[in-house]
């Protein structure tokens, strides 16, 4: 792969966030790694975790829906959920991913066979092939174990929250050498304490990041998390994705300029939630330079079986005009 | 496909007997279609149409297995069976059609894709598509329903034994050509009344395989099965499944002359069954051409997860003696 095909781009997140910055992305990139949060715990990857002993699926088959090139039905396949019986609220892909490690003995070759099987445009690269569990450690020495806990965990914010990996995950070589030799990063937006600081955490990333020559860009969540992320205005996610980091290491940061309609502002905030606020003169003395824009998709989408893979989050970020700031970002 | 690629062949049958049957033949013939049982109702298959309403997934997975051209991580994740936890004794393969039946509402879409992924020589058709379930009728009027619970049965010889399909079902028209435009069609080894009878008895399929023009092979079995067809010899089965086509439509018959080992036959008599039985000169007088010879496989295979697909038979059909076998049928 030469320079004539244009950047070497990495996006570093999660599920959601990633399947969307993934699906914008691939339009405008062809050298594409997604690198991908293992620490993911709930659901249809927690149980298979639980009694099959298997690394978690969840996050790496939205990251291969997002970058396959193969016709829609093997992408509705891989998104599909079982909707009655013993497989119930299983997802498709999880049963293919976890088929394949027990098959091949080998997580990483089960994500390099599906990835075939899918066709995709790139790769998905596991953060760690190590099966770690997230650990919360409150300001009183209390634990929070695992992310589905953690991510409806209320979060003591008197101090910086502590988070780690137990065991001690081992960073994947595949996703050093793509990080050394990027182009671009990109950190998607996400679950900040559940799904973004698991993956930063892992020990050497931050090292990697701090040391690379690529633009960094953060794509800023859009709604806030009672009890974790109360409050925040776009700096305060930057702050936070860098202390995970290690150092201030983010060149852009894209956020939402668009204000959502009132009728799904109201239905957030029966839940808690904000739409995340910025000041652009506060922005304008960070380090990083803020690229605001209308970032958000325009319809609140049907959910259908499939849509699943994205829960409950009506207020979404438009795929194509969150790529189009992102690559904004790197050619400016 | 001209014939110049070679003769076309259809394979009829179940699940296992065809795996033997189409995995020894691909290698002598290109255009290969095997029709396949749609009764069974047992293990992880009945599990599946019970919760789900799918369609049988069990034999035609083998079937594709069989045919697959693609490498063995595919062949191994289409024959994985969870071995614990919810999903245990459930094959991944299974899975993966009926996931593919509800998200495209078509089970015959869901074998074309899977025939695609694993990359299969020739074509893998259904009998039927019509979602039946076999009923054996006792000559004292009383039934036995479901293909599984028909396979435990004592079956009352005292009258030909009755077995239907309960809704009727309907012939696939795909395995109507099939049959109609086959050079050679062979009837491969199977359980009697509970996997060759349910495909044979499908309203349509007897009068065109007594219409067709192709040479008609029937490959015997090498075991009784108590209770069922204890002391039936070679033409004893070949009656049979004529009773079932309804005309005498074979040309030859494919039986095993090899003694197996001592050891090998007491395993079976403890279970109460037996190798079946020729005489020559009984076979002589036949109106179809008896081909006798040494068609079991040499050792006992090594039970794997993977050999779950073939379970509890030991004494087997060695794919390619027996693929010699037919193909001498058919040159001569």
């Amino acid at each position: 792969m030469t320079h004539n095909q244009g950047p070497k781009v990495v996006v570093i997140g999660g599920g959601t966030g990633s399947f969307t910055v993934l699906t914008g992305l691939k339009n405008y990139v062809r050298d594409i790694t997604a690198i991908v949060n293992m620490s993911d715990d709930g659901g249809s990857t927690g149980s298979l975790r639980d009694e099959l002993g298997v690394l978690p699926p969840g996050d790496i088959r939205q990251c291969l829906v997002a970058l396959s090139e193969s016709d829609q039905i093997m992408r509705d396949l891989f998104n599909y959920r079982f909707a009655e019986g013993t497989f119930g609220g299983h997802s498709f892909g999880n049963l293919f991913l976890t088929a394949l490690e027990k098959t091949t003995g080998n997580f990483a070759q089960a994500v390099r066979t599906a990835s075939k099987v899918l066709n995709i445009t790139g790769r998905v690269v596991p953060v760690t092939l190590t099966n770690s569990k997230l650990v919360l450690t409150q300001p009183d020495g209390s634990t929070v174990i695992g992310q589905h806990t953690v991510e409806s965990a209320k979060i003591d914010r008197s101090q910086p929250p502590q988070l780690s990996l137990e065991p001690t995950s081992r960073l994947n070589p595949e996703a050093k050498t793509a990080i050394e030799t990027a182009d671009l990063v990109v950190i998607a937006p996400g679950n900040l304490y559940a799904s973004l600081a698991p993956t930063l955490v892992v020990p050497g990333l931050g090292d990697v990041l701090s040391n690379s020559n690529a633009r960094i860009v953060y794509v800023s969540n859009l709604v806030t998390k009672p009890g974790q992320t109360d409050d925040f205005q776009v700096q305060d996610y930057a702050t936070e994705i860098e202390r995970f980091i290690g150092k201030p290491v983010l060149d852009f940061v894209i956020y939402n300029q668009h204000q959502p309609s009132q009728k799904l502002l109201d239905k957030y905030a029966r839940a808690g939630e904000y739409a995340v606020g910025f000041d652009q003169t506060t922005l304008a003395k960070q380090h990083f330079t803020p690229i605001g824009g209308d970032i958000i998709a325009d319809s609140i989408p049907k959910l259908t079986a499939a849509d699943q893979i994205i829960p409950r989050t009506l207020i979404r970020h438009h795929p194509d005009k969150t790529a189009r700031l992102i690559m904004q970002a790197y050619f400016s």
